[in-house]
């Protein structure tokens, strides 16, 4: 018999919506000694927040999120906010001895973080950040083949994640739906809303970055502020460009930006070995590229697997050989790897702790990119 | 006030799990007024379909559709058996005056078929086949096109489903899992299976086709029966191929075979104008390629769309630019224009009726490859 | 200490330069018995043939082919003209014991073709036919693999030569520039055009066809004739698609067609065995496809080699791995494996009695597009 | 009456060939005043530079470089060793008023670039730079493209020049074959051989660089030297990357290297503008990708277009749509642009001072790398 998880989740926007329907699918695909409820759903509107359960069948909303946090009939809490409160509701969640899943990026910055790691191992409770990229089922065997040692020595990494959404002048900053625009509730640009999903992947494949030098740059200098109402000052970056080099040896550059003309959500990363390659490219998410130098020399080539089969990670789940799933699932993937950690004890990552080195790495980049130096990584 | 629409199910493969999370799915997403509400599920083993029930939340169970269909509470009966059946169940149904969707192909053949509108007919009952492949929105998003008369004059279409899942001799036929294989479960083999996606495809988007010219191949010539333990002669189709000429003057080929070494589910179309012409993909369903010759000269070339944006069909009720969909999700759209369609009175094709005309040019492809003549597609 | 090969064309189009950048580079990348002298060029227009002979560097002119073939300073004879008098010519030259290169296709039907074959062969004079696809890199890699048996029992093969210039009704037929479309001088459309490629190509790789089923049509009926300066009825064939059964037990199917907006010369071909599978385009002509299904399941996929390392066909010649070489250089390696047949007694194929075989699959394929019947492959 | 161009060439290497192969062919593809003639070669070793003369067609043979300078009958010298003699060879070629064409990079250094700039101008002879991909048809495409506007306001540039021959811990350095990987004959490692490349189309398509930050690395540090034949530290760089800002206030970053295994001579760019982006890769020379955002929305995609047309640059002077040439023929064009240039009194770029300010670029990469610090580039 299952046991039922009830689920208090907070904030209702994009990301909202993609972590409901993974509570919903969860149960239909995997198998699990738990099984998500979803009890209340908080946000400061009550219309929208009722629309909102009501379209997903939350039993229950709240207004306040203190309240939601107090509730007995609540084991988890999903923290869907923009980035400015992601500290303060995860320690008092915390406190009260939740489950915690937190949207990405961890905090506004490390100091913040170390705080949200110190709550979070003080109270014991199990902890995720929702860094989804690694649970795409390409993603997911690239960091096989690498844990089995097919690349040999790593000699370069390079990821990018372009997007074009924000060229025009005409688009305001702040609000509901353009928070990620202003400084103030997203603590930087690009580099906490793209880059960090990039860094992610990154220390997850290759492990720390020693020192990095950056450089960042804001296109639209001023932008119309929807709360406001005025014409004002532009605090976020519009791009980011690191390079590094990695304890393991390898160098490495990284850009993310939303001014790449033509690219919606193309994250892409590529690495070099010794031995072998691996490519991945999130417009076509289930194609992960592989070249292998020990193939015959005639025969030798990019190989473009299709990462559909039943024995590629995640795949035995869902449909047949060739047919694809999409960006959604990658949340069933890691709500399925959270709670199967649950049960048995093995934390999934990236934990508020694992997420925590993001962070460190976020930081050098904004630090470098304003003194023009390079800057060492902190890492613990 | 959404209206609550009572599904019972019949079978529980594949198919019955591609449909169920179709119907959860549905409301979550899409605005409409019913809301779909899993009854009842049916199959012959009364534990299994206990386990699918409890799986994907059924409210109950049976074990023979007739009592299914006899049922008050069901109004609208979903078939997801082996071809065999479809005929009986939906005529039953029909009486019984319940909605109906069925799993493609209609019908073992033509007469069948002819039978099953019929009953539909006669019953008034709204009726769909499950040809979900037009919902893959850069399909639907082709069918646009080519209405929009952006092709002009069409001069050829070639479609192919290629796949490699049947080569290995060792591969037994029938049963649960491989009825696909059994002639007398399925009919035929890849005709019915695979070449009917592609056929319905290109009636939709280029109309009738006239007269044809067919062969088929049966590579493996005996295979161990699941049911009767034996080594038995294999009566299905392993590839088929024809060419065709359609009612608009335009020329074709299709393919379809399990035996093409490297493709999973590689359903392809291509379609030539005289001005523009399209290309599509399962295996990358998101891209449409699109060339369009009154672009200017030097910058002219193969467009690859990436399907992903708010005003490309259906995707402006999932995520954002970039972000992918699945092989499932085209189920979603179907029930949801199906559901629009009872709505707003006005039928979502492939109704029985449409289907059945790819029944006619399956029939036709069969007849041309047993006599090795060209062959009328009957039509009406 | 090279031998002085003297050569003596007839015809100075596309394919007289094409053969002239194939003699002139021939002795700087291979190393031969041989040195091609570009000896006399032959056309009908004096003022033309001067010019074409200064700007490739050919010695002497002449304005009548049989005073060509009757020089004694001439040791080949190289076949530039349209079909029709292919066969006049070559035997003239054979008689007079000319080695003599022809362009394809070798004749206007299978009986004329026939009597070139009785020609050369009575006249032991060497003789190759310029079907020069096979020895683009990546194709003559292809036939290595598949003669190493790395594909297996093989179950399919498709071809298809797509291009899009004729579909203006505007364009006119015949004379110098545009014979292929006057069906008095090409003896057909796009069978003898661009199908004997595919044709060629496929027997050469696959081997012999047993019996097919075709049909042709051409789109556009009538237009201008350059010739006449009136509108005439156009006798060529603007499209053509057959289907085939290979000796080998394989099905195929081939299409041609000046029709298919967006193609310029896409020439590909894919074949599929039981263990591994093969895919070439010409538009992007170093880079063979391959897939092999006894790589390890998880990494399986199709390969993209860049045919451009030193132990591909052929490469070790030019540049080093990475650069490309294009079109034009496959008539250099067809003329390298020519003069190396004659120096080591190894005729290079296709000789004449070879590309007779193409001539037959064409002769069938108009016969079955006009009776509507499946017609048998003559063969000897 | 065309004009004879006596030319005498030093070194016999690899672009030797390259650069006599484009000798050999350029009047039997474009329409020039002058004539080259392959007069003189020299290189220190009587029997090989024979040898090679003998196979290009080289009249004569000089094993002193000063001595085929002195000679009244040569028009051109054209510089094919190694880096080290560049400068020596061009001061003495300007004061005997020699047309001057130098291999790539144009000098060991700045400074001494400036030398050869100062010599060429004093003496007022035609010189130019062998940058040879500027002259690739979809290069010179996407030139054409920006010059006409199409990109509006650039954002970003990114270029890569990726190999992976030189992993191998076996390989030796230094020699005839490997002067590359001895610092003394190449004075810096992939900057002057690979980024050089990129650099100079950068500056070509996008204007001047004002600062940069660049790493370099040496993933061997030992290898066996062939000179010596004892093992040596080695003192050129394996990989470079830099990021930097251009004039134009556009953001990029760069990157060569010999260890990304996969990658044979992969040299990309991609800009992104405010209107249209494009994509190019010397892997498939022949394709450009360009996005226009002015395209229609539901229509808009990449384009890969297939650089084979009659108006596509160079393009017309060759085959037929849809064919393709190769790397070799970037020199043909190249060398066709000079011709004209010196014929219509306009120099075809990039002459030495437009070369010099590539090496700025490189001076500033490896005075960034050994300093860890932003650097400006020299400009003049």
């Amino acid at each position: 018999m299952q046991k039922a998880l009830n689920v208090g989740m907070i904030g209702y926007g994009f990301m909202g919506r993609a972590h409901s329907n993974a509570y919903r699918k969860l149960n239909n695909f995997f198998d699990l000694e738990h099984r998500p409820v979803l009890k209340a759903v908080c946000a400061r509107s009550p219309e929208k927040v009722k629309d909102f359960a009501a379209r997903w069948g939350y039993e229950s909303t709240e207004t306040d999120w203190r309240k939601l946090i107090e509730r007995k009939d609540i084991d988890l809490i999903d923290i869907c906010t923009p980035n400015t409160p992601h500290a303060e509701i995860a320690g008092a969640a915390a406190r009260a001895g939740k489950m915690i899943l937190c949207e990405k990026p961890l905090s506004m910055n490390g100091p913040e973080g170390e705080k949200m790691v110190e709550a979070v191992e003080n109270a014991k409770v199990p902890n995720m950040v929702w860094y989804n990229y690694r649970r795409i089922p390409a993603v997911t065997l690239a960091k096989k083949l690498i844990d089995d040692g097919r690349l040999g020595r790593i000699f370069h990494y390079r990821a990018k994640f372009l997007q074009d959404w924000t060229i025009s002048a005409d688009l305001p900053q702040g609000g509901t739906a353009l928070w990620r625009l202003d400084v103030a509730a997203a603590g930087s640009g690009v580099t906490g809303d793209l880059l960090a999903h990039c860094v992610d992947t990154a220390l997850w494949l290759n492990g720390p970055i020693d020192s990095l030098s950056a450089m960042t740059e804001t296109f639209i200098k001023e932008r119309k502020h929807n709360l406001t109402g005025k014409v004002e000052k532009v605090g976020i970056d519009d791009a980011c460009t690191f390079m590094c080099r990695f304890s393991n040896g390898s160098l490495a550059n990284f850009e993310s930006t939303r001014y790449a003309r033509g690219h919606k959500a193309l994250y892409t990363f590529e690495i070099n070995g010794e031995h072998a390659s691996i490519f991945w490219d999130l417009h076509d998410l289930h194609r992960l590229q592989y070249f292998d130098h020990r193939d015959q020399g005639i025969v030798r080539g990019w190989r473009s697997i299709h990462v559909t089969d039943g024995d590629h990670p995640y795949m035995g789940k869902w449909w047949v050989p060739g047919l694809q799933i999409g960006y959604g699932h990658s949340f069933v993937h890691q709500l399925a790897d959270f709670l199967e950690g649950v049960e048995k004890g093995k934390p999934a990552m990236p934990d508020f702790r694992d997420a925590l080195r993001t962070q460190y790495v976020c930081d050098a980049v904004l630090q470098s990119a304003k003194d023009g130096k390079w800057v060492p990584v902190q890492k613990k």
